[in-house]
């Protein structure tokens, strides 16, 4: 209700804050004797670790995830599950410049307006620090996912556009993706992507990114037909995620072009008396409900506010400054948001699991 | 939790089928003491209402709203408001043809593998006729913010896209959205439109179209930090109407191709010691709070796949056949799509506005 | 959240004043394939139905139900399940005397305080007519419970004391129930409180009453741990029934009176491998889970707050005065709440069966 | 929804076994800008504290909380408010009699049968250890309490009834609940029972309790009408506390007993307006909303099934046996129940608080 829990059935609160001791979650609603331990969230969270190449923050974060309750002997037990990271590198360090002035894009001036007071040691709650949380949860997930009949249910990303440079969709790989920093599926655009981006990074700048997040082996009929359709609970999903502005579901956007007949995704039979569709415009969702395909999500990701390059803004007190933010910066903040896409994804996905099954589907 | 409520504090529940006896809603957490009558509500059902002219389907459905609880004289008791609307126009048909076949584009299948049994009548559930509830619930929503101390909040919509053909924001013009049958801002391209929409519909075919909605006078501070973001729960809300396949806020998906310099929107000290913002990428919405600034939202409206092409499909043997959807039929759903489009962000206002009072924002 | 709601996975979100022009509900979560039609419905509704004999109010409600969403060709669809009762008995009468003024152990001055405004006639939405709507909803709950793996679950519920006089637990005949007008389990007993009751009724008075609700047949294994306990989640249900004071699970305020040795109920092997308990004064719940025993709840009903001799109170304008309750009147209201006692059982456990099930229990 | 959360806008969610590394809760919906700190809560902390006196449980825990997120500079900044405390006193020691067997009147058959995995070391999640992180939630509810208009709202529980002995109502004195063990508001009763409970105690045995909750300074109008009722709640609230098996309000099961001219409590014009009640039979609550008087809650506890003489159960294969539990154990687990009646009831209050202002109220 306040904002910091998602899901239903399968569902998590996170706490914390960039400069405080810890950040973290529980994750409620997790089924019992599911295998269980540090070692296979830490791999989730290694991913999307900071300081890892030139191209992300150069914080120094181990981002070490605790198991603090929930799991007995490596299963879980049916409790809730706390995931606690310790904030490592709260290095010392003079806010001065931001702690009276609103950095432009970022969340300074509406967390002042709506509390009357913040947190302005690095963004605060609204740092993307606390995406850590998430991608813990959404490792929790996945070991739901592994449980669906049929199953499994593949979660995997991608980068597809960085700043106006798309990817050439006919050379996607999936192995591609973990041979480069931009989790990009053509190795040829990654390299066009590495000399750009250095460029942004040496002046400071940044740039945006779209994120494809693809789903395989979702059954038919996961989805609840209204207000939380398998669509919208991904898009709030998605928009939730620091800096995100736009969400697509299968043909998104592009649908507004298309024609009836072009856009409606024929079925034929199928070899298990399931049908085969001939396309996927729908992105794998028809009505709220998944089809069986593929459930396809983008999401636009906006450069991130904190550049070199001084900007106008007001201050604590109303009056006219510059603002200029030093320090560790990420040039395309969306890089980091690809392993948050899929975390996202599993949790939506494990609650729409749960949900089904609880009505017997 | 199954589908079929929108909103926490300010929270509607739909009910009803395309041609079952009635369909309406039931709206919790309304203020007391509000002026409602069915008048009022009456009126914007009569924006969405079908068979007004050629161009949305010819379905005749009076809309009437009556209500059933929650006002004495004339004015809201803080009870639930229930919204009740006849079904008129269930005209007797052979629904043969559909009630075995899936329409490819259609929640038919998914519909059928989620609950192994379906209305096939006219789209049940899944119909668009549902949205007549959406509408009735935003009109009581609209309610709710003339209560906003500073307000008033002013929300509205228009067509900006139909098929390819985008408008011309250069002559953007609210008052031509009420004098054209397309909710088009800009009277040109309306005139366009109409041509280009007779092609369509007389070919029986359909086509797409992006809305965009805009709240105005929405004080700063609204919306929750991270998971009930503003932001997340307008592309939840945009994402549940029919046929929608994309939302994006502000820039949104342009917002990747910009550089940090270009989109974060600088600030100016204001007259009333507020900021001015100097420019709104950020669709008025940062960190998942309202700046003060026009909350912008667009969504993209697939076209509906009834049209008049057969189009292969398999039925509920698995056999594969071909089916072709007879009858009325929308050539652009997206027009009906506008003043719901509003409903929604009305709604999401409302609760964010009784969320923020709860806290003593 | 505003109160018109109960429970989680299967739900339900009533309406509707006392003198308003009809009074139902939209139950939610409800698994499609179910058999359900008005009869089967109405069978509980005559049971809770007032004017069948001198013990109650003499209100003539036919409270027939009707269907208006939700079902196809008599199962559900899995969709919102619409249950609509006109109002027929709106008696034209003048308010005068209650519309100004606070009637003692009514909630006329709490609403007055809460909302500013009252439906003053017949105690609009705090009217007991309300709990038609959860009989209504009970009996939906009572077709999903059917399809209980080991089943049947049972529900019943009886009168087990009125006013100071209890029942004689041994000679608890369940057959009896249904054969006085006080659902009461003993004919002896049921034969003293006709005559006590009868002085009650002449001399315009009221009298309390308790009921016990019994569940059998309820698998080892449902509720949640802490919150959503199976016996918070039934004190919850019971305490919101008009004019309930107080909830006792098993052994209840006689728990405290015991020791360890004497409360704990002691377990044997039982034929199946399941435990056979020797007692339960755990009323069938350990630690917010159902053990497989029967679980029995008990409530205590207060008289009815209308009667017959002027009572001391105040007025709108907070003058003193004095009120008396003229008209159609219940001597002890504890009788019609018998059958909601049970629809609400009914309620809990076919929302916690849901819950279990999602989580693969 | 899988109970570990309790609360709507004010709302705590808990983690934690009795003999992991730690147990706590995040505490969301709390407003900004409130005073909190370590110190505060750790005096509430300190009430509830295990190892006080010879008549509770000998376990030697600190109970140190640590605030991990929500502060700023000793306010509250709105964000959720982690409470973390450490599991000290996780004495090594041999399990080996209740890993495999039921202990009779605890949870662990229902855990079993629920989740197919039990921590089973000392009691898991469902030890009375989880109540620590109640009475840290309760601590920060009460913050919330002191900004109410009109307040201070005060909470005050007392222990009234300790196996079958109760106090003397006409002596009650709070003062005396800070003067003895046993939260006794009347001292001659508190001598009587520690003879009492010295008896209890050598034997090994145990009994149960009743404990009253009260608070004052609740204005008119808090609650919500039907299912939300500030009377539900409140019974949800205390039904959930370990070993609770009864609730009730006001007169209570008295209630039951009394005629309507005895139970309505009558109104006269008070000083500033507001009525005053000649009586308190409501418990301060009519229909679901406060009065204004005292709320006046009670509930029943069971004595601990921890006891020192052998019971019958069964193990984990079905097998008769006995168990007994030996070590440290709980005469009379009522009087920890105290301070965590009143965590709860502050709990309720806060969150009622919350959601009657965001209707304006």
């Amino acid at each position: 209700m306040a904002g910091n829990s998602f899901g239903t059935l399968f569902r998590f609160t996170t706490f914390g804050e960039s400069h405080g001791p810890a950040i973290g979650c529980i994750v409620d609603g997790v089924p019992s004797r599911l295998a269980l331990d540090e070692a296979f969230i830490q791999g989730f969270l290694d991913k999307r670790k900071p300081g890892q190449n030139k191209y992300v923050t150069q914080r120094r974060e181990p981002d070490r995830v605790q198991i603090k309750s929930g799991t007995f002997e490596g299963r879980t037990t049916g409790t809730p599950v706390m995931l606690f990271i310790e904030n490592e590198d709260q290095r010392s360090k003079d806010y001065g410049d931001i702690k009276d002035k609103f950095r432009p894009g970022h969340a300074d001036y509406t967390y002042q307006a709506k509390y009357g007071i913040r947190d302005y040691r690095g963004g605060g709650r609204s740092s993307a620090r606390e995406t850590a949380s998430r991608v813990a949860a959404g490792a929790v997930a996945r070991r739901v996912l592994e449980t669906v009949p049929g199953g499994p249910v593949t979660i995997r990303a991608a980068m597809v556009q960085m700043g106006p440079h798309k990817i050439d969709r006919s050379r996607w790989d999936w192995a591609e993706v973990d041979r480069n920093p931009f989790f990009c599926p053509d190795a040829d655009t990654a390299a066009a992507w590495a000399d750009y981006l250095d460029v942004v990074r040496k002046a400071g700048s940044s740039v945006g990114a779209v994120i494809e997040v693809v789903a395989s082996g979702v059954p038919a009929g996961w989805g609840e037909p209204l207000y939380d359709k398998l669509d919208s609970d991904l898009a709030c999903a998605m928009m939730s995620i620091n800096a995100v502005k736009g969400v697509e579901i299968g043909a998104g956007f592009d649908a507004a072009c298309l024609t009836g007949e072009e856009n409606a995704d024929q079925m034929r039979a199928g070899p298990d008396g399931k049908p085969v569709f001939l396309s996927n415009n729908a992105g794998g969702i028809l009505g709220g409900i998944s089809t069986g395909q593929d459930i396809i999500v983008r999401f636009a990701v906006k450069p991130t506010s904190s550049i070199l390059t001084p900007r106008q803004t007001v201050d604590l007190e109303g009056q006219e400054t510059e603002v200029l933010t030093r320090g560790r910066h990420d040039p395309c903040v969306g890089i980091r948001a690809v392993p948050v896409g899929e975390a996202m994804m599993a949790v939506v996905l494990a609650d729409h699991f749960l949900r089904a099954r609880a009505l017997g589907q």
